[in-house]
């Protein structure tokens, strides 16, 4: 059965087509239709889009009440393969203990610990609590197992819940492994890698990713990185890195040079890096994770100045239990408006469109595009930001 | 038929009684109660508190997973009676247009137009919408009408939803004023003040407002607050002061000389205002906003040195159409957590017993009190810092 959708007042499309016409930047950046219907298919794609008045019929029909539609949000970096409790650390930080990811070993001992099922519920209900809160599709690392066996088992779990699995056996050296480093980089891309590709390159990890940071003891460097990344993409990984979160570092360079399709953070850049950024349009995106920066009391990064010098500007929640355990994106686009210069279009824009981009995806809103779609109970985009800290947004079921 | 609630992880009871035996200061301020039982008497009161072990029995019995209970917030300061939107005044001033209050003119317009029927469904639905985010208690002011009618149709339809309405005739000079600001307030104080309380003190009022503030144009000054505050409380309602939100000025000192029960924003405090606060103490609470100075980009207030000086603070919302469109006390506890220097326990504590206070309250969860409670999706109350932006709170059906 096809399904007219009608009563929207507000239609974001990211439908570089549809940008003519436009007086507004931000209407013309989302691609907006006002009025606007749309048509899904039984299959679940979008089969028709455009204004109410010219909307053809279809088996069913539904009246959305003047509320605006987006595309679902895209999460591309999150850390949902985790059992343990963190919120006393949370509160510690709150009152002054500094984070440098030595917290990430108390998760890594409670993941281990946890049972298959145990791991399996929690993680799925994080993602239940993501599509309630509007994001339909979600990127989820390994990365709190760090044996060969917990990072598999970390892979395969998450890959019942989405395609944009990321294996992150760099994201720290585990405790075990801590006076013998080079040993722990030899484990990932030897045996690790090995197995996570062993079915075919992409059967349980879409990408690899590495903790690149020299200020943290817990990871890795750059020449560690450059050898993690070099061996992944070897394997026919695509590469992500999280890269200069806690200081200036290697980590934004080499992800720009390797052809990364995203480095995550951001936070300490030179104006080398913001150079390598604007080089590497089109092919390596910027992903601001403010919800980080909030939950860790730590500066934010310019969004502005990345978009003015040209770079691609994703946002993502970075969802996990040391640094940031919201998997709100609407937070964090209220973020990114109060604390880092984004107008709320290049907000929505960097957490649909350019997310996407960064997991190889096209989410307009176009026929022919699964119907990905969140509803937000106000009638535009704008209120996602205007309505701070307000559950007003939803994935659509169709 | 009484309701025994099990399954309680964590339980915030409030109650001073219940301080002793802590070894955290903030579980003390709390009066927290771990594996924790609870009686609710079919009239919906608190019948018994304690270890779930020594739990009586009762009627019915609801599990609720190891989850963590708390008084439902007190949401002291609202101004949900408006009607109209102005989302694109929002992102305008977040690309630099500064806040003057001249806004408040579009609210006004808008809201004097809305049929009663519209207007009490615009209210109906915020209230529905902050209960399903965990408060229980709302206080509600006019100030949208500003004409006695629109002054008197706005405190029905609020007293319609709570008790706790305030008279807030003196928001700003509507334009039909600008010039004859004095004769405004002579309207205010006397035909507008005398029908709020023509059926009793209290019938459509418990309290009088004023938008004390020399920074803006629309507002009301020292000299003309004052006028405003005394004529409330000689007709019999107790006080609340909008001051030093923009700018300093009188409007918390005034409040404390004139045993306000609240003064609201305290953004800009010089050391003789936080003096006064600290010798109000018991009388007159500090109310926090701080979603204001998220969504207007403004400092926020430093709450850590006002409770180190002893200073009573309460959080609130201030949710409304111009400065805050947030109704989420979640969110606030975050911000106050994040950037003013509260503890998780302070923060809660202020959205809920203090808050409570500034509206002559007591919400102890103790046997003879009402069951206003709200249960949270996680084992404990640091959650609501620690999962900013998400919604895992709301009020406790009993």
């Amino acid at each position: 059965m096809s399904l007219l959708l009608t009563g929207i007042a507000e239609l974001t499309t990211n439908d570089p087509e549809r940008r003519d016409g436009h007086t507004d930047p931000g209407d013309a950046l989302l691609g907006i239709v006002r009025d606007a219907a749309l048509v899904v298919s039984s299959a679940g794609e979008v089969e028709w889009v455009g204004p109410a008045a010219e909307a053809p019929a279809a088996d069913d029909r539904r009246d959305l009440g003047g509320r605006a539609v987006i595309p679902g949000f895209v999460d591309s970096h999150t850390h949902l393969v985790f059992a343990g409790d963190r919120s006393a650390e949370f509160a510690a930080r709150m009152t002054g203990t500094p984070y440098d990811g030595g917290g990430i070993a108390v998760s890594v001992a409670a993941t281990r610990a946890a049972s298959d099922d145990d791991l399996r519920a929690l993680v799925a209900s994080r993602v239940a609590e993501m599509r309630a809160q509007g994001t339909t599709t979600v990127e989820i690392k390994s990365g709190y197992g760090l044996t060969l066996d917990d990072e598999l088992r970390s892979l395969r779990i998450a890959r019942e819940l989405t395609p944009h699995t990321t294996f992150l056996g760099a994201h720290v050296v585990p405790r075990e492994y801590a006076t013998r480093r080079a040993a722990y980089v030899d484990l990932v891309t030897g045996p690790m890698l090995d197995a996570v590709v062993a079915d075919g390159p992409t059967a349980l990890a879409e990408s690899i990713d590495v903790f690149c940071e020299p200020h943290s003891a817990h990871a890795f460097d750059g020449d560690e990185a450059r050898a993690i990344l070099e061996a992944g993409r070897a394997a026919g990984l695509s590469l992500r890195v999280h890269g200069n979160q806690l200081g200036h570092g290697p980590g934004v360079r080499l992800a720009c040079e390797l052809g990364a399709r995203s480095v995550d953070h951001c936070t300490f850049l030179a104006d080398a890096d913001v150079e390598a950024l604007a080089a590497a349009r089109g092919t390596t995106v910027a992903t601001l994770l403010p919800g980080v920066e909030f939950s860790t009391r730590s500066p934010y990064p310019d969004a502005r100045a990345l978009i003015d010098a040209g770079v691609d500007v994703a946002l993502a929640s970075d969802c996990n239990p040391g640094t940031c355990y919201s998997s709100s994106i609407p937070f964090a686009i209220a973020l990114a408006v109060r604390e880092m210069g984004m107008t709320p279009a290049e907000a929505l824009h960097a957490a649909t469109a350019v997310s996407a981009r960064s997991l190889g995806l096209d989410r307009r809103v176009a026929p022919g595009q699964p119907a990905e779609l969140a509803v937000i109970d106000a009638p535009s985009h704008l209120h996602l930001a205007y309505r701070a800290g307000v559950p007003i947004v939803r994935a659509l079921d169709v």
